[in-house]
């Protein structure tokens, strides 16, 4: 299974495909963040990640995309900058024929960490263990994106065992 | 001048395009609203909202593409609901080479009704007077979007006439 995280920000938007092989390894790839130019007009921005998103899932042939489900914003202003952000990233995904998964925080932490409270930099030192990476995914929302997928791929294989359990 | 307005909203989003006719009359191209069908999926939600808008502005050639600015929101997670669409909106406009501008609600009451704390029933009689329409623009977000166009026209006329009398 091949999938994408996608960590949307108002100035980084972070990126990363994961892949479980056949004998249950994950592997990185490609990550990074497409920074948006301070001064850009929003709409320029906005085109900028649809073209960058839609040509790594081009490049890159993930199965699925994975984006943090977000419910709360530090206050209405920044929520609108993100979801301008987060509605592009999910076009880029359903443009390119791809379903697209939403994890909560809490989620991505305690499929990544197994602690939903878990502090940014756990994340990422977990992230670059199960990766086996030997240098720290940057900037950060690299490095979330990259947990972002690996929470999917958790997600999925737990789901699978319950439902070959109850079969 | 041909200008697309657009209003978000994250049941219906409207549309209208309206021109300024040499002899300085305005008129309706076209103007409905896309509705979201609850129950599907937002990323197909917002799939559908920009293979319309893109398909409207290439049959009806707007020259720029208006939209609401929003600063506020009853709360965080509407105003990412919005956001969402808000971004699909305005790269449907930059995908199609179009500039989007912005303008508040304040600003949009002002340019049609005159008057900036009108109420939206004011704001759609002057639209259909404005316009010369016998039947009122349903939904509402229909009448909206056109009031967003009308704003973009009236706004330019204003600035066209202070650089005109500045020279």
């Amino acid at each position: 299974m091949r999938v994408m995280g996608i960590d949307c920000g108002s100035e980084y938007t972070g990126f990363g495909v994961v892949e479980e092989t056949a004998d249950r390894k994950l592997v990185c790839h490609i990550t990074g963040a497409i920074k948006l130019k301070s001064g850009t007009a929003m709409a320029a921005k906005l085109q900028k990640i649809f073209a960058d998103l839609t040509a790594i899932i081009a490049e890159h042939q993930p199965e699925i995309v994975a984006i943090e489900d977000v419910f709360y914003a530090v206050n209405a202003k920044t929520a609108l900058k993100l979801g301008q952000v987060r509605g592009v990233a999910m076009l880029a995904a359903s443009a390119s024929g791809l379903q697209v998964a939403e994890y909560s925080p809490l989620s991505i932490k305690s499929a990544v960490v197994g602690y939903g409270r878990a502090e940014k930099h756990q994340v990422q030192q977990m992230v670059m263990r199960l990766l086996n990476l030997t240098v720290a995914p940057e900037p950060m929302d690299a490095s979330d994106a990259l947990a972002i997928a690996i929470c999917h791929i958790h997600t999925s294989a737990t789901n699978n065992r319950y439902q070959a359990a109850s079969r």
